[in-house]
């Protein structure tokens, strides 16, 4: 029996993976869980999984779920929510948390010797070189979450790292493949939330249609898997059947396919290295997918993949700034103050003017982050952007 | 240093066995070489790769080339080939005979305890059930090289093959793909042997147009992987990029691509289970390849591939008399007794007439082999095929 917390566990990949949990009783308790604030929802999985501990962000929200339920631990606040994903009671933690604010539970499991299932994208994008670092040292590993990541791993299972020539990431193209930056000056908030092949929270999805989310993905890649940003490709699939590959020396291509379902990458992890059923997901039909395409990214277009290579191969804290200046101009975008294209055109006005630092140690990692977002801020602001 | 002996080198599969043990001479010697007749070419061999011992078919041929390496030790005949075989200096026999003579051998090495790397397809198509036993009882390992079977083992790695839920074999398609069965009764035997993706000899090639190859190829994967019939799929995939692939139980599936060379699953079975880098072979780049094609095999234009599965469903020796019968019409074929369509039509009238017998005895599997293969000659006599 695999005891498990779950932070986020109100969003998408928290609510997928209590649909996997659910599946296997037999395999999996729930420890812990958290959310931001939806306690309507984790009130009902609470009746359902019956964790020891819950964790909230707002004390009134903590109120509301201590009415319901007396007798639970429950934790409030950013440091409510390290020491739940620190409690060693948890085998493995479901990091599904949105924003920086993931980055310190993933080290306080890790530091406490807990296996990391990993859906929080800052955790390596922004704090990649600190966290491997101490889950290094700690002999932790952190298994991915991430459709893309989740295939590259299972394609690295059997085969020796070092003679791995390249990973080869896989991106659908987001919502606005083939058009021209003319096209994109007209985006409005309502096209940039629609993905073709996943379905995702608002800032992930239009993250996928600048090509930004695939530039994190590169980022996460490069810790993860402990591979040169040379070494990683991107290549254009719009139907998202195959998740990704690694090339090997020997110029054997192992791949993931299947049909696009979190729930499949999320089970992975779970019952990491058993692959256990599940028959709540399709069965992938090739016949029926008839056709695979594949093409090169346009980063003349789309910059952010661009900048976030840049950004990986200057090293230092320049993806930390990155993440947290996406953060806030995708904010922005979403509620009206900055047209489509000025998240791409800020991204590279923060790159140029950030001030680098050391990315194994969390201070520099939180300074770089809140340098980025006051800048951004004031770029956003000089630029007559209404708060 | 990995001490291999090589039965077939100077066939396709054989010489390409010797470009990638040339690639890596710090890693493999050659202990033995065999050839049918073609002493020119495997004097060149002893001369470069300097094996302990070779074996040829016939005396004369074997007087040949002891003329040229007086010293060396010689084999000749059937039990020659088998004594060689079973050399256990060897640590790994690369069987790339073709055809039945390639049974006993590959029985005499795993008896010898050594690791088997195997092309012969008749080891497995004809003798499955008896190889498969033999290798179990011994523990010998049993690597397949033929592509599709390469890319099946390749993404096995890692995983428990309990929870294999399908094999997905991929078909090129042949070179008569989408024609109906009046195309098919003009085709010629020049026609028959171009194959549009991979450069393999005359009874493949015939065989790889009638998709009788890929019917072997099940039955191949059912012994190799130990699996029933019913879970393996054929898939045809035209461009031969996704080399096969397995689905788990988890709905995830797992491929092997890359650019079509046969170096690349020899150079994995010689490595195994270290990826040996091959810089001689090609990177994919698929982008150019740009776009993959799945449908679904014509089994009623292609009668071969349905009359396979039916066989190896009845179990017993029917996939030996098949295997039998269709060296025999091809071989009928290519020196212009019967026509195309004659292949297909007379191995059902065979496997009908078939008296199945203990898949596990070697006798019975000689017995059913000299049967079909008597039997199909009468046909061919009766429809007047002159010899």
């Amino acid at each position: 029996m695999k005891s498990i917390t779950l932070l986020g566990s109100t969003g998408s990949i928290g609510t997928q993976t209590l649909d996997v949990v659910r599946e296997h009783p037999e395999l999996y308790k729930i420890h812990g869980l958290s959310c931001a604030r939806n306690t309507d929802l984790l009130c009902l999985q609470i009746s359902e999984f019956h964790p020891e501990a819950v964790s909230l962000l707002s004390e009134e929200a903590a109120e509301k779920v201590r009415r319901e339920f007396p007798d639970l631990k429950i934790y409030t606040g950013r440091e409510g929510l390290e020491k739940l994903a620190g409690d060693p009671a948890a085998d493995l933690l479901v990091n599904a948390v949105v924003g920086m604010a993931g980055l310190m539970p993933t080290y306080r499991a890790v530091s406490a010797g807990i296996t990391i299932a990993l859906a929080n994208k800052e955790t390596l994008v922004a704090g990649g070189q600190f966290i491997m670092g101490a889950a290094a040292e700690k002999g932790v590993d952190i298994l991915p979450i991430d459709s893309e990541h989740s295939a590259v791993f299972q394609s690295l299972q059997g085969s020796d790292r070092k003679r791995i020539r390249k990973i080869i990431l896989t991106a659908s193209g987001g919502a606005f493949r083939g058009c021209s930056r003319q096209d994109l000056e007209k985006v409005t908030v309502e096209q940039a939330l629609k993905n073709p092949n996943w379905d995702m929270g608002a800032k992930v999805t239009v993250d996928s249609s600048t090509l930004m989310n695939k530039g994190f993905e590169v980022a996460e890649a490069r810790w993860l898997f402990d591979v040169k940003p040379e070494k990683i490709d991107v290549v254009v699939h719009p139907e998202s059947i195959i998740h990704s590959m690694v090339e090997y020396e020997d110029r054997a291509i192992i791949a993931q396919l299947g049909v696009p379902d979190m729930r499949v990458p999320i089970n992975y992890a779970l019952g990491y290295p058993d692959r256990i059923p599940l028959p709540i997901a399709d069965s992938l039909d090739l016949i029926q997918a008839a056709q695979l395409n594949f093409e090169k990214p346009d980063t003349d277009t789309f910059r952010c993949l661009r900048i976030a290579f840049d950004a990986l191969k200057a090293g230092g804290t320049y993806c930390t700034a990155l993440n947290a200046a996406d953060e806030v101009l995708v904010a922005a975008f979403l509620k009206g103050r900055i047209p489509y294209l000025g998240i791409q055109d800020m991204l590279e006005r923060v790159m140029d003017a950030h001030r680098s630092g050391d990315a194994s140690d969390p201070e520099e990692i939180f300074r770089a982050d809140a340098e980025s977002r006051a800048l951004t801020e004031k770029l956003i602001a000089e630029r007559g952007g209404a708060k």
